[in-house]
């Protein structure tokens, strides 16, 4: 989903209702961003609070490459980074993820290994449909074994989008919070749907209702859903003590337009890139009693920030021993201060771009190559800032690409070189840079191989049903990541 | 100003508070339009409810050319129009325009010879400076007679962009409606402010208050003066039988972007052309206790509806002798219903597209010539969708170019000439088309001659001022509209 496809972030058809009112009862974030312009490193960054580059949700195949973890992916979450429930257990918390994991499916990357209490949902991606013989379809998990797969007990229909992925990911979330509300005991709930991911979908009862297409319908019912939830949680009475923030985990993938793409608004290009389109996110924060109705946030947030915040509400430190990215966002949530610090976007093992203040500053460009844009995959459709959407890696380390996004905030205009104002901009940018890179230190990275072998063939639970497949030899392979 | 320049239209820098809550009190319009992509035939059509091809607001000196009333233009809004303020007279309104008229500057335009009974503001718009040799500064007028001269005795600082205009001209609005307060009078105010329109200007204590530079600035300034208006009509105890709309004469311009241009959000292009970028406006109506508040519509609207909708409050019936284009909104601002009508985008004196529910068709597209463009004037700066947005004139009145707006507001992605849909949808416009083509009757047009000796050389009250000056001889040429 991107940063244009809510209501209250100016989408033409305002069709979000619920999420508009969230905000209208919560507080706004218009400068929210994700730690990474894809799924899987971005997931890995909310749930330890760093930078992929730290917990190892990169690849170094190839320069400045976008990586994720497809069903042939070796690796996945370290166990030696410290997850939000891992860290919540320890206040108390039962921890649940509904819905897409994203950080390895093999056995040791398991989300009751690293911290919760429960799942229901899927390791992967629910894109496909695979048969039975090249690849498996993505299996659907309840807890620690597997229930059935997509496409097979979990119907996605491709021809009319029809699917009740959402609507059994709502029933899971409203079961799961009565059941925490009646044993009195906190709780974190992630509830990462898949919704509006290519191939969209939406239960029967949304098919139709949007003037945006499939794409708006599923938008809808996941505005319905987080209505439903919301209610759900002040008809229970606790809403006043749950802290609940809604965002996205990259922004809208345009090459998916205009049947699938959503809207990253009037920012340059969408998923896969780090131009505003890419990363810059919806958000929403919602705590009725504590944050103050109709509230309007400028402050330079990162789902990273939900780590740090997470355990700020639980009363809990950050850990102490290693680098942590996020921040806690409270004092800009509950008080209105704005705290300065950088959001640093990142395509693979590269730092592209920096934002600080209102400047943001390009330290490469890339779009994608010649070659795919060649052939048609074009994540920036139709537009075309010369020098920015470059189709090479360009370099401009020496002097980065400086744009001012209050003024421009489609990063058409780059300031002159020669101006006073990229002057002054660049020399504060630059010792954020220079004390950023002088104290990285680059986690293991986990996307670089990939093995057939190691696909959802025979996830636990297959037996019982009957759905174990034969996986081929091992073949492991530098994974090709070709943007 | 354009469709995305506002908070509650999604402009990230979310700065016009009170045009925001204005829109939280009201009804906000997410499918209005101007009637012209530029300034003086969007105003006509405003006051008159009639396209600019029948008021005879456009030139037959080019195909499809853009045309408005500069300093020499010889034509202006022709007697057999009827204003709106004419017609509001006859139920006892007394009417004021505030800010630019831009329907013609000589003696037989005047705003007074059209139904206003008062004036203070110019007959063209600010922009210059130019010397009191080759051309005069503006006039500006107090009612029947000029008090001064832009840049002379109204100052606007084009280095500062310091100008204390919004605030005459609010000063004035207050002062207009405190009046009418207190006579009792039904009145009709036309708050026709110039500022966002380049050179752009703000009052001292709106510089640099933006985070997007001195055109945030003056959309600052012109919320906050909404607001003091909205207020003002609180205070009075006239509010619930006031109606009050807020909307733009045509997209931003992207030209003057990035300093001085505003924000069309996502839609394409801008100022002078026919995609939504150009003619979707933003659009507000308020009227506590009247219309339900937090209201938003997607009714199709037009300027040209406020002439209708203005004489239906009034109680009074639209002229009867001629073809009017506005409708009365009444039942879908008071009922929230739809009424179904299209909207057509004129470029001079060709029908450029229609739109039809969710459906628009290019008949022809145009942005502006090669010969332009090679310049650097670009109205679709780093946007280009391939056979959408030409620089030759291309026809298409035979295959329409047709966009869902729904799935595609930003016009990127012409539907399949071979689809269902396309064929479908292009059944009922055709109808709609050609019904409109049938019965239309085009005005004289206006806009073709030029005259330096018509130019604001010496208005009526320079003689008091001694700031009468020499007009050249006569020498009228067909005007000269570039794009």
């Amino acid at each position: 989903m991107g940063w244009g496809d809510l209501g209250a972030f100016g989408e033409p058809s305002k069709e979000t209702p619920n999420l508009d009112q969230m905000a209208s009862e919560g507080m706004l974030f218009l400068d929210f961003y994700t730690a990474s312009p894809l799924c899987s490193p971005s997931r890995a960054a909310l749930l330890t609070g760093r930078l992929p580059v730290r917990n190892g949700f990169y690849t170094t195949n190839g320069h400045a490459r976008n990586a994720y973890t497809p069903q042939d992916i070796v690796g996945g979450i370290p166990d030696s980074e410290l997850l939000l429930p891992e860290l919540l257990k320890k206040a108390g918390y039962i921890n649940k993820i509904i819905g897409k994991w994203h950080l390895g499916h093999r056995p040791q990357f398991h989300p009751l290994k690293h911290g919760f209490d429960e799942w229901f949902g899927s390791p992967n991606c629910h894109f496909g449909p695979f048969d039975n013989r090249a690849s498996p379809n993505i299996p659907v998990y309840r807890d620690w074994e597997m229930i059935g797969r997509y496409y097979e007990d979990f119907k996605i229909d491709l021809k009319t989008g029809e699917a009740n992925l959402t609507q059994l990911y709502l029933q899971e979330a409203l079961d799961f919070i009565s059941k925490q509300q009646s044993s009195q005991q906190p709780f974190f709930l992630y509830w990462a749907i898949d919704a509006t991911h290519a191939p969209v979908y939406a239960s029967k009862q949304f098919l139709g209702t949007s003037q945006r297409g499939l794409y708006g319908d599923a938008v809808r019912e996941i505005d319905d859903s987080v209505g439903k939830i919301l209610k759900h949680l002040q008809k229970l009475g606790i809403s006043k003590n749950t802290f609940v923030f809604f965002t996205s985990d990259n922004g809208a993938a345009l090459i998916s337009a205009p049947k699938q793409g959503g809207s990253n608004g009037r920012f340059l290009c969408g998923k896969q890139t780090t131009f505003e389109g890419g990363m810059r996110e919806p958000a929403i924060a919602w705590w009725p009693g504590h944050i103050p109705a109709g509230g309007v946030s400028h402050q330079l947030g990162s789902v990273m920030d939900l780590f740090t915040t997470s355990l700020s509400l639980a009363g809990l430190q950050p850990p102490g021993d290693r680098q942590i990215d996020g921040i806690d966002l409270l004092p800009a949530i509950l008080q209105g201060k704005l705290i300065d610090r950088p959001i640093f976007y990142y395509r693979g093992n590269e730092m592209m771009a920096v934002r600080v203040g209102l400047y943001k500053a390009h330290y490469w460009t890339w779009s994608n190559s010649w070659e795919e844009y060649s052939k048609g995959i074009d994540f920036c459709p139709s537009q075309n800032v010369s020098g920015v959407t470059t189709h090479t890696q360009e370099e401009h380390t020496t002097l980065p690409l400086l744009f001012h996004l209050g003024r421009d905030p489609g990063e058409k205009y780059p300031l002159s070189f020669a101006s006073e104002e990229y002057q002054q901009a660049m020399e504060r940018i630059s010792i954020v840079v220079q004390q950023h890179k002088e104290t990285m230190v680059p986690g293991v990275p986990q996307l670089n191989v990939c093995d057939k072998a190691l696909m959802n063939w025979s996830p636990p639970g297959c037996q019982k049903l009957g759905k174990c497949l034969k996986p081929p030899e091992s073949d492991p392979k530098k994974c090709f990541w070709p943007h």
